[in-house]
């Protein structure tokens, strides 16, 4: 699969590749990391006691529905070996790490194609090919690269068929807490789900709110039995002590309502920002809810902008999408100044 | 599984459940990690490119024949996942690791136990189960919680037979740079073992020798066809960056062959210590070639131990051992000290 973030075969200034929170990582957080060194002569603990307390403490969240992982990644894959799919449906684009997870169980894959012509926008009308009954089914929300929300009445439709047909659904919300409508962990409608829907599996990270994709540390969300089948399918100590304690001080972080808060807050004015500079160079934007954008322009620019120490994401890859298509993050605001000010020289030049 | 190191549940002020390299972790080791924090907002590379090429640098390994995971617990579920095997084979008592990552896909499993009369060694005649062609076979070496390598003829007639029956072997060597045979990789004669059997999957870590299980640090050498199979198996982003950074330093450390030679010297040194004062306590010692030592004593002793602050591991749950046996880590010399002390102290008692 390809990624962003492949700063190690490119000359990098600056990674508009990777979708973080431009905030950065809480001071609070970077300290906990750094102690947690002292820690390392410890295995981790097997059943992520303080972890699961922690959450339990702060979001009221029972212990049994929670289980963290190295990452989303790591969880993704955990969910598809406990599930064991023979069949799968994915609503392309979207983030290509389901692929590779589907691919290690030699599952099949069904990939209903979402439209430009439609704004890549998902509706009930898509929702046909699960009439066959797929073993699971993927929604990313928000979708990863177009940037949008799902529409809830869409996702609601897509848990009653999936519950009908007898489907797992697999809701990412590895941007939740970036995107437009986030409210902290667990008072919010997704959450509601996971009572009434037992075939639901919420993924959520603490790689893109906390910035630290270089530690590893997501967690999901679904019924204790469900929880117990992935727990099986993952390596005993999964989580490393450093992760353990930024996800400890990371929740304390996330329980300040103005961290979450003035996150998005952020997010939105420049990518406001980010929006207008695209649109004013002509390039056609698809507007996003979250901490990244996707856009249409004119080919080469991956390469231009790669000469000039900028890397961005190619979205020519992704199913659905052709040449033409980027992904960029919204970071702060003197690097969102480069890269519009570097993408007006390229376009005089060319 | 149970396993030590379960502080998390015990008021522990030693913990001789966990079995580490008494010389802790290397200054620059520790040193790299704290570093590596800075490195938080960057995904570890994919490809590991960095790690391979230090490896290939220091030790001349082919890269294409190594892939390293978060501890050799995430490695031995790849494994096991890219055989998928129906029939599995574990000579026990062994690490009970083995069992969880073979029920997560579910295979049958046929325990050899080797015999308390023959001092739990394996030797040829224990063989004879391979011939119903399992699909795998698990060797431990040195084994744990026994201590012993497996004798050389032994092992070459495992592998042997493994490759006339075409059963996958997982060589599993965490505590081999521990062990009184260590030499630095790969100047030893189990590497050369893998030119010789395309059905050799070699499991190390550096959890042990850099004494760093809170940080998952592990890796695997096999043929290429057999890495790219694992690969497929693992989450995208397995390792962290405070991992890569970890491994990076921790092959410079072990390059110096002082550091290996001065470890197994210190723990030979300890273990003869410690084995002279179980004896002398009247306990039954298993001759341990590594950084471990199983006993035979009354029983109680665990609770009695926990009730002095001291952790040790209770054998009585791996297959084949029973109440009265014991595993108890190699530690520093004034730590040995006050576990034989504290032994004196409780067998007066009973």
């Amino acid at each position: 699969m390809t990624h962003g973030g492949d700063i190690y075969r490119n000359e990098v200034d600056i990674d508009f590749s990777v979708n973080l929170n431009p905030m950065g990582t809480p001071p609070e957080v970077i300290t906990a990391m750094e102690k947690a060194i002292e820690k390392r002569d410890l295995y981790p603990d097997l059943n992520q006691e303080a972890l699961k307390k922690s959450m339990e403490e702060t979001f009221g969240a029972d212990p049994d529905t929670v289980v963290f992982g190295s990452g989303a990644s790591e969880l993704l894959m955990a969910i598809v070996r406990a599930i064991n799919p023979k069949t799968a449906l994915i609503f392309e684009p979207s983030f290509t790490g389901y692929t590779h997870a589907l691919e290690a169980v030699g599952c099949n894959i069904k990939r209903v194609i979402l439209k430009e012509a439609e704004g890549f926008m998902l509706s009930k009308e898509h929702l046909a090919p699960m009439d066959s009954r797929p073993d699971i089914v993927f929604v990313c929300n928000p979708v990863n690269p177009t940037g949008f929300n799902v529409d809830p009445d869409v996702l609601e439709a897509i848990l009653e068929k999936a519950k009908e047909k007898g489907t797992k659904v697999v809701l990412d919300e590895s941007f939740y807490l970036l995107s437009q409508r986030a409210e902290v962990v667990p008072e919010d409608e997704d959450i509601d789900y996971l009572v009434k829907y037992d075939n639901l599996y919420i993924l959520r990270s603490f790689t893109k709110i906390l910035a630290i994709p270089g530690i590893r540390a997501g967690y999901l969300m679904s019924n204790p039995r469900n929880i117990e089948a992935v727990k099986k399918q993952l390596p005993e100590w999964n989580i490393s002590v450093v992760s353990e304690e930024a996800i400890k001080a990371g929740i304390k972080v996330l329980k300040e309502e103005n961290y979450v808060k003035e996150s998005v807050e952020l997010i939105k004015e420049e990518r406001d920002f980010l929006q207008r500079g695209l649109m004013n160079l002509g390039f056609i934007i698809f507007k996003s809810n979250t901490c990244f954008i996707m856009f249409k322009g004119p080919e080469g620019l991956y390469d231009a902008l790669l000469k000039r120490g900028i890397l961005i994401r190619d979205c020519s890859d992704y199913p659905g999408l052709f040449k033409g298509f980027y992904r960029i993050a919204v970071k702060k605001h003197e690097d969102n100044v480069r890269l519009i000010e570097t993408l007006k020289e390229i376009i005089y030049e060319l």
